[in-house]
């Protein structure tokens, strides 16, 4: 068994509004800041998945991110391996 | 001037209560996901920066990420660069 180390990046679907990310564009002016743009507020999981191997432990942050994660009808996600660590003493 | 595409991983300090990592922990369970732990949620920021450098947009994404995007008592963040385009005819 092994440990693997996720990041789940959801972001909002192209052309759905994203109220944050408005907001945070509004924002900008007050802080005199003119070259910033395009911007798009999302979310940041992170989760290790004990697995037998990186395939698997995809399949199980793949399921989550989809079932769980984020909404598929106006979130996109990508999956990020940050780190693979095999457990000690597997007999 | 080119354009650079970064994003701001915001994620809770390591001993800070993160309710919404505590939640996503709690449902795993009913969805019959038992190798999952350690899961920290936190925000994701995609944002375009239009600069003469690479240092230059760098700057400007970090001084955002310390005033606007996080909350430095209890987050921390990281930059990763996404993309750089240079913008076209620049004379």
């Amino acid at each position: 068994m092994s440990d693997f180390r996720y990041a789940v990046n959801v972001l909002p679907k192209p052309g759905i509004l994203d109220p944050q990310g408005r907001a945070v564009e509004q924002s900008l002016p007050h802080l005199h800041v003119t070259s910033v743009s395009s911007v798009r507020v999302g979310r940041r999981v992170e989760l290790t998945v004990s697995a037998d191997s990186e395939a698997a432990a995809l399949a199980v942050v793949d399921g989550l991110a989809k079932e769980l994660l984020s909404n598929p009808l106006i979130e996109s996600y990508e999956l990020e391996l940050l780190e693979a660590t095999s457990s000690a003493a597997s007999k």
